[in-house]
């Protein structure tokens, strides 16, 4: 099953709260086929880990602000940050990126549709993703949706994912020091981990020591999701990951894996992962149960 | 001169301004060359006609609200929908799409820099305009940013220009009616005109019935660059145009010429300026004069 193990129960009900939002907001009647594409991009499948970390920081600070249109608001940013994320994925799959054709244990978008529909429905997923975040000002107050806009916009661009995509392009078969990797992680993947931790903090607290905590607990899951990915990459099967395995060393793209070895990388993410429940514990913050299973999930998945 | 025919001074004047913008805003120190891209993409060329569109659509408000926010967000809205426009054309161009090799009398972006470099700097040039949309609420008032980005995100998207490429892609080869061309048209280009003067409107003026006579100006207005492309395309040659001639035909693409004959359409581009002027006079705004000056040069223009 291509989703988070999900042992708390929590975790089952959110997660069918975000797919049945996705389920509504990603349009079936969008003209020509694009909205056939755009739903095949994003329902049915997919861990919806930058879901799960927006609505369990948004748990963590609702504390201070428990209003309903604040949770609404957190479902929205739930939502529209895995729309990024799904565009994301259509892109990055086609022929003149990674040429790609598994995704999720499915053919990828272009190979089920053709190229230019997977391109139009990315660039139209990408717009969906701004368009669920501003609803009529009831829904979300309007001074958030700027605020939430602002976050994702920034995580996703050019200083974010796109950049660190860029970096990545640039880097194939070239020898990247640690630094150098790191850096490109921290846009490529980081950058809207990080962005669903802060969408969460958005819809609530305004203490800033909270919210500091909170980002440092993104950043510390950001890179452990990362060295996971990388280990994965050359220790599990395609049919686990539901996607190509073994494709960054066919590629010759440097990974924590090939940089610091199996044994060491294993370690540098349990490392994070402790980092980052401590940061939890200095928050002051009291619920922040969530956030804490979700870091020792993306630390101990196999897929 | 790849720019609107500039004859009264208040456009050469608002044109350097959204240049400046530009220039300002889209960044030359993104990584791995993706900076280098999208400001090929987006500098040096380009007829500004919807940041135009943006800002007589403000000055024809700004009677009601006159603060230098306000012009502050019209600019920043005005730059929005450019990068947007910019990112279409770079995608549009691609060889999966239209497969175009000259734009703005330069090469393609794809051709330039390559496929994958175009496709990052497209998705970076979308996230980009949500950006520009979100600064520090001190810039734009936080309330209005979320309307903007509302505006931005649905023209942009499934409903608007997304959908209607999504049309234009599936109607190659196909008889269109003269409905469904207007309805493809309606949502390709003029989506992005239409929000062109609903960002103006957004920041300024309250009134509805204002309101309202500039989206009806801002319809016929789309409809009538539609119709004058089509002509364009089949009478201009490709260094006036800076993009390549005859492509619709070439492309068995269905047009306004192609249904309703070159007379027929001069006419019917005629009788949309018209209705276009005639709005404006019926809005009861006073400083409409930019508004109408973009109209004559929409209909008179030869490129």
């Amino acid at each position: 099953m291509n989703t988070l193990e999900i042992n708390p129960s929590w975790m089952s009900e959110q997660w069918r709260c975000v797919e049945d939002a996705l389920e509504r907001w990603v349009p079936a009647d969008a003209p020509a086929g694009l909205g056939q594409s755009m739903r095949y991009a994003v329902l049915e499948g997919g861990k919806r880990l930058r879901p799960m970390l927006v609505l369990a920081a948004r748990r963590a600070v609702a504390d201070a602000r428990p209003e309903a249109t604040l949770d609404e608001a957190a479902l929205r940013a739930a939502c529209a940050i895995e729309l990024i994320h799904a565009y994301s994925l259509v892109h990055d799959d086609m022929p003149c990126m990674d040429n790609d054709v598994l995704r999720r244990g499915k053919p990828t978008v272009h190979v089920q549709f053709g190229q230019a529909q997977a391109l139009l429905a990315g660039d139209a997923l990408q717009a969906l993703a701004f368009e669920v975040l501003t609803p009529c000002p009831s829904a979300i107050p309007d001074g958030l949706q700027g605020r939430l806009c602002a976050i994702l916009a920034r995580a996703a661009g050019h200083a974010g994912m796109a950049g660190g995509q860029a970096i990545d392009l640039a880097s194939v078969g070239q020898d990247l020091d640690d630094a150098s990797l790191r850096q490109m992680h921290r846009m490529k993947t980081g950058a809207l981990l990080q962005a669903s931790i802060e969408l969460g903090a958005a819809c609530g607290s305004e203490s800033s020591v909270a919210t500091g905590c909170l980002i440092e607990y993104g950043r510390a899951l950001g890179v452990a999701f990362q060295v996971i990915d990388d280990i994965l990459d050359v220790t599990a099967d395609s049919t686990t990951l539901g996607k190509t395995a073994g494709k960054d060393a066919a590629n010759d793209k440097p990974t924590y894996v090939s940089i610091m070895g199996l044994e060491r990388s294993r370690r540098y993410a349990d490392e994070l992962l402790q980092q980052a429940l401590q940061v939890l514990g200095r928050s002051g913050l009291r619920s922040t149960d969530w956030l804490a299973d979700l870091a020792m999930q993306v630390v101990g998945r196999n897929h």
